[in-house]
């Protein structure tokens, strides 16, 4: 058993679909969330800038004491997690691996995948290597959807503009198995996806992989904590945005904030 | 008479607003545009991003033998102008101070002036100190609209999503005399913008005013181009984009676009 707290950390309120999935399936485990607003979005920022903030999260994390660090965003998952956990001694788990790993398990040959993600994410072909690794034989359709994150962060998410913009953008995925939500802002949108595809389509919720992968780690390395714990708490680099309202909704809960300065 | 180019930059399309009307107002000038799309959009990255985005973007228009610079982008303006003016010896010009004069120009006192903006030019202020400095009795409302910039280089400026984007932005516009459009890209928006807005409200296109200020300048120190010149030279830092079929679209012309490496 270890009871120190889970970090976890995205550019904003993208994470906190991750979050919300571990809580369910892991509600004794303490969680510390850092969410990079000061530097938001990640999605449109060099590799360099990702990776230098990335670390800067990872070490703030390190100094609350946490047992592993989640990195609860595509962008950072597919640009710095490699390089990132050469560098530091704590486990660091991101959003690709356990999805790779619900596909290899669920996957039938001769699949089409959809993913949608930032254009870091994309550019990256951080999914696509690590999916054709493991399952050479479906084929990948994935597509930039730069406007979401910044949409999601102001809270558009249920309006007009967010419904056509959904539209738009599945399009190109009429003729798809499954579509990877690739960036963690995305679930946020998950109403409006679902209308656009065929029923048939399973649309994967990164952070509930995420959740399943994590209670299996804390398992097999026996870490769990098994005291009853409810509490999490949210640090952010900068408090001035919308944060606090689309936490509330999102988590269904009174949140506090906490100013993280770095 | 100098009959070198005018080197002009911007992160995207952008610019290509300001391009235009210049052509209009200086039909002999020849200009060389570079669109910095690699690192597209300036508006979200850091003030040290951007004065570097910039930095190399006039050191690759300086080795074009150009004979002043226009930074024809909002964001590089706020976040990078006063300092690149003292590092380089070429005239700069930027989008705010040719602004400015106009509106010293035509601004009765008591007016109320809006401004829209991506998140690093309203969050610099430069807007503000440059007006307040000049017209101190206005009074200033300003808003950032972060997705209006990516959703001009998606193409995206007269569609459902375009439409509905800007209804939600200028909600909190009713009530000003004129309306700043602190980027470069949201002339495309003008006429959905228009719509929004009572008649009255002057749009204030910057490439407009530009225009009008470059023009000034180049008699004033007598260097402008006497010569017929019909040509512009587009380079982009990323050619992989939507540019060509925008820019295209916009300049009413076949266009060449040749490729910046740096």
């Amino acid at each position: 058993m270890d009871t120190r707290p889970i970090g976890m950390f995205d550019s904003g309120i993208g994470g906190l679909t991750v979050l919300k999935e571990v809580k369910k399936v892991l509600p004794n485990e303490e969680i510390m969330y850092l969410g990079d607003t000061k530097r938001f979005p990640y999605g449109s920022k060099s590799k360099e800038a990702i990776v230098e903030a990335s670390r800067n999260c990872i070490k703030y994390l390190m100094k609350k004491n946490v047992k592993l660090i989640v990195i609860a965003c595509g962008t950072a998952t597919s640009q710095s997690l490699d390089i990132l956990q050469k560098e530091f001694d704590i486990p660091i788990i991101g959003i690709i691996e356990p999805t790779v790993r619900y596909l290899q398990e669920h996957v039938k040959s001769e699949e089409t995948i959809g993913i949608i993600a930032t254009q870091g994410t994309i550019r990256s072909m951080a999914w696509e290597k690590n999916i054709q690794e493991k399952l050479p034989n479906i084929e990948i359709k994935s597509e930039e959807t730069p406007l979401l994150a910044t949409m999601a962060e102001q809270g558009w998410t249920n309006n007009k503009v967010a419904k056509y913009t959904i539209k738009e953008y599945m399009k190109c995925f009429k003729k798809i198995d499954r579509l990877i939500l690739g960036c963690t802002h995305y679930p946020l949108f998950e109403i409006l996806i679902k209308k656009e595809l065929s029923k048939k389509v399973d649309i994967i919720n990164t952070g509930e992989k995420v959740a399943d992968y994590l209670k299996k780690y804390l398992e097999d390395k026996k870490i769990q904590n098994s005291n009853k714990i409810k509490q999490f708490t949210i640090y952010l680099t900068d408090k001035e945005t919308n944060f606090a309202k689309l936490a509330k909704q999102l988590l269904e809960q009174e949140i506090e904030i906490k100013e993280a300065k770095f």
